[in-house]
C-alpha cells in the first residue's frame, strides 16, 4: 500500500502533523498509524483520577482527522526500510511513503531502583484502559507513594489527594517540586498548595528500594525511612521510543533522541521526526534538553506538516522555551523560558524584575487572586528569556503573552511601555499590572548599576 | 514654590508618569496636582453601581504615590506661563518646575441634544461623591435610558440592569453596540447578552431630544419613539481638557487634544502631555484616534516619565493600539489593533483567520467557556494587525499575547508555529488552541490566493 504521507504516532504531535500536511497539501493523502484505538487526551490523564468523573470523557477523538480526509491505521510500525521508503506494520501489512514522519512519542521510565518491576508500581500509559484501571486501583489504594515531583508527580499528587482516601507521599530528589520549571519561591508557593491537601513531601530524598513480595509494600528511601505504599506511581521521565529509527540507521542524538535539523527532517531522506521521540533544544543555548511539551511538540508539528515537500516557511524550530502552566491547589502556575536557576547553570548573566497585584481591580471584586510575576532579561542587553507566574487562572494566557515576547525577543526597554488591555473584571489595574511592572523594575537594576 | 517635576492630574496617566518619573530620577522632586481629593479607579465606576457594594471600596489610594516620596497637592491649576515655567494654582499658589507634564484627562460630553441640561442627566464624574450619588440615584429610578452602546454604556446597561429595578435602554446610533471595537459577530453575542439581561437595545438610533420640566422625563428618538425616562446617563465621549494648554499657547491637534510628538512632548520647552488629553495616533496610520483608555493612557506615562531630562529609551510611542477588555453577562470581550470593518475603512488588505474551541481540555472540565478566537492579518505579508475575541476570563489575558504581537509585528507564518503553554484546566488543547489555530486558518487563505 503506498500513501503519500505516512505518520507514525496518534498523539499531539502526529495529529497535528496529519492535519497541517493535509492542509497544505490537500491533494496527498495522508495516513495517520496508531498503536492505540482509544486514545486519551494526554496532558489531562491526571484529571481523570478525580476531576474528571468518567475516564471516557477523556477521550482523545478521531474526527478531526476523518473530517480533513486522513485516514487512520490503529497498526504498529516494527520496522523501516530507508531504500524503499517502507514501513512494515505488526498487521504483516507495508506500507510505502513519500514522506515518513515518526511521531512515536516516549515511554516513561520505571523508577531505577530494585523492585521497580514489581506488581503495583505504575507508570502513565496513554490509552483508556490503563487509565481507567489505574483510577480503580488507586482508588482502593491505602498509601500511595509519588516518584518525582515534576508536573506529572505534583498533579497527581493533588488529585490523588483529593480523589482518594490514600496517604499521598511524593518523592523527589531535587530540593523542591517543580524544579526545573521554577526559582525556589515558587517552587515553594507549590509545596504549599500540596501540603495544605494533606500530601507528605519528601524533598531531597532518593527512593533506594521498592519493597515486596510478589506486589508492593513499601518504599525506602535513603534517609533510612521506609514509606508503606500499596500503589507507586512513577513520575520520572521517559525514554524517547527510537527503535524503528535506530535500527534503520538513522541519527540519533546524544541523549538518545532522533536527530533533526532545523525543519524537523531526519538524517534519512523523506523521513522527519516530531514530538517527544525528536531532538529537543534549548531556545537559548542550543543544548539538547530533555523536555517533553504537548505545545513544544505540537509547534514541531506544525513546522514538520508545513515543509513536507519544500521549505515553505523558514521560520524553523528556535529550540523549545518549555513553556508551561499548571494548577495546584488554589493556585495556578506558568513558567517560559530560563529561570535563574538555569540562567546560573548555563552562565548566563541576567537582571530579574518581580511584581505582585490583585488579578482584579480594585481587589475587592469576585474572583481576585494574587498575581505574582518575575521576568528573567539578559544583562544589559535587556532581552526577555523566561518569566515565572502564580496567581488566578488567566496565568495560563498572561503566560502565552511571555511565550510570544521570548520567541519574539521582546526587550525589557520596550516591554515597560508596551500596550496591554485591562479590565476590572478580568486582569490587574493599568497603573500596576505585574507584566509591565515586573519589567520596569528590571528596568531599574539596569539602571542603577550602569 | 519649586519643583523639579510637576504633573497636573491625578489619573493613571499623572500616577504613572510620577511613579516613572520619581523612579528614573531619585533625586527630584515630583509633585502631583489632583483636583479631586478622593478619587476613584476608573474603569470600575460602571461596578460601583452593582457588583462592588460601596463605592467606596472602589477608591484610588494615595498610597503608592506617598511610599515613592510624591508630593500631592489637592489643588487646580488654572494658568500656565511657557517663559518663567509657572503653573498657577485655584489656591493663589504659583508652582515653577524643571518640567511639567499635563496629564488633565477629559471631561464627559453631554449628549448633543436639546435638553441634555435637564436635571437626571448624567455623565461619568471621576470623584467619589459623585458615583455615590449617581449610585443612589440609579436605585430609585424606575426608567433609564443609556445614550450611547460603547464600553461605557455597555457596561453600565449590564450594572443597571442586574442591581436595579429599572428598565434599561441603550441607544447607539451605530447599528451595533461596540461598534468600534468589534467587527458584527462579536458586536451581536455582546448585545444578545445585554438582551438576556433585560436591556433594551435601540440600534441604529438616535436621541432628538431630552424633555423633562426642570426634571428629565423622557428622551425622543428619531424613529419616532419617546421613551419614558427619570434617569439618563450620556456615555457619548469626551472633550480632552486642554484649556490651560490653549491659553498658554500650545499647539493643538485638528480634533481639539495637545499635540505630542513622538516622547509625549507638546510644542512648549519642557512641557509634556499624557493620557486622554495629548494626541492619540493611530498605530498603524499615525492618524488621530479618539482612543481613551487608562492602558494607553499608562504607556504614554511611562514613556513621558522614563525621558523627561533626557532621551533615554528610543522606544517611542507608536501609537495607541486600542487594546481593551470587558464583560457582559457570562461573556467576556477583548479587542486590540484594528477589526476588518476598520481595515475597509482606512484601505488596509487583510485576511483574517477565525477559530474557537473550549478553553479547557477535555472541555467538561470544570470551568470551560467557548473561545472564538479572529486575527486580522496584512494580506500577502501577513502582518499581524489585531485581534478579537470572546470567552471566558482568560480572554483578559490572551489579548495581550496579542497586543504583544501586534507591537512586536508577528507574522502569521511565525504565529503559525509558535510555542505557546497549554493546560486541561487552564486553556484550550494544544491542538486546536484558537490563538494559532486561528493564525492557521489565516495562512491557508493566504496559501489558497497564491
Amino acid at each position: 500500500m503506498k500513501k503519500n504521507i505516512v505518520i507514525i504516532g496518534g498523539g499531539p504531535a502526529g495529529i497535528i502533523t496529519a492535519l497541517t500536511a493535509k492542509s497544505v497539501n490537500p491533494a496527498k493523502s495522508v495516513c495517520v498509524v496508531k498503536d492505540i484505538g482509544a486514545g486519551v487526551i494526554p496532558c489531562a490523564i491526571p484529571y481523570t483520577v478525580s476531576t474528571i468523573d468518567n475516564p471516557r470523557l477523556n477521550s482523545a477523538s478521531d474526527q478531526p482527522l476523518i473530517n480533513a480526509g486522513i485516514e487512520i491505521l490503529v497498526d504498529k510500525a516494527i520496522s523501516l526500510d530507508i531504500d524503499s521508503a517502507t514501513v512494515s506494520l505488526a498487521s504483516g501489512k507495508d506500507l510505502s511513503y513519500d514522506r515518513l514522519v515518526l511521531a512515536t512519542g516516549i515511554t516513561p521510565a520505571l523508577p531505577p531502583v530494585p523492585g521497580a518491576d514489581t506488581a503495583g508500581v505504575y507508570t502513565i500509559e496513554k490509552s483508556l484502559s490503563s487509565i481507567s484501571m489505574f483510577k480503580e486501583k488507586a482508588h482502593s489504594a491505602k498509601n500511595i507513594v509519588i516518584l518525582g515531583g515534576g508536573f506529572i508527580g505534583a498533579e497527581f499528587a493533588e488529585e490523588l489527594s483529593k480523589g482518594t482516601d490514600a496517604t499521598v507521599n511524593v518523592v523527589e530528589m531535587m530540593p523542591k517540586i517543580l524544579y526545573t520549571a521554577f526559582d525556589d519561591e515558587y517552587c515553594d508557593i507549590a509545596g504549599e498548595q500540596l501540603s495544605n491537601l494533606g500530601v507528605n513531601l519528601k524533598l531531597g530524598i532518593r527512593a533506594t528500594a521498592i519493597e515486596g513480595n510478589g506486589k508492593v509494600e513499601a518504599v525506602t528511601l535513603d534517609n533510612g525511612e521506609t514509606l508503606p505504599a500499596d500503589l507507586v506511581l512513577a513520575g520520572v521521565g521517559g525514554r524517547p521510543n527510537i527503535e524503528i529509527a535506530k535500527s534503520a540507521g538513522l541519527k540519533i542524538s546524544d541523549r538518545g533522541s532522533i536527530w533533526v535539523d532545523s525543519y524537523m527532517r531526519t538524517s534519512a531522506h523523506n523521513v522527519f521526526a516530531v514530538g517527544d521521540c525528536s531532538l529537543k533544544r534549548d531556545f537559548f543555548t542550543r543544548q539538547e534538553v530533555p523536555v517533553w511539551l504537548a505545545s513544544t511538540a505540537t509547534s514541531e508539528a506544525r513546522i514538520a506538516g508545513t515543509n513536507l515537500f519544500q521549505i515553505r516557511v523558514l521560520r524553523q524550530i528556535q529550540g523549545t522555551i518549555a513553556a508551561f502552566s499548571t494548577k495546584l491547589g488554589d493556585v495556578c502556575f506558568a513558567s517560559a523560558g530560563l529561570t535563574c536557576r538555569a540562567c546560573d547553570r548555563e552562565g548566563f548573566r541576567h537582571v530579574t524584575g518581580f511584581s505582585e497585584a490583585p488579578d482584579r481591580h480594585p481587589g475587592c471584586l469576585p474572583g481576585a487572586s494574587a498575581m505574582k510575576v518575575k521576568l528573567v532579561f539578559a544583562d544589559r542587553a535587556g532581552t526577555l528569556m523566561g518569566g515565572q507566574i502564580c496567581g488566578g487562572t488567566s496565568v495560563g494566557e498572561l503566560v502565552n503573552a511571555i511565550a510570544v515576547g521570548i520567541q519574539k525577543q521582546l526587550n525589557v526597554r520596550e516591554l515597560d511601555m508596551m500596550q496591554i488591555a485591562t479590565h476590572p473584571l478580568l486582569t490587574s489595574a493599568p497603573t500596576v499590572h505585574p507584566f509591565i511592572e515586573s519589567a520596569h523594575m528590571a528596568l531599574r537594576k539596569l539602571r542603577e548599576k550602569s
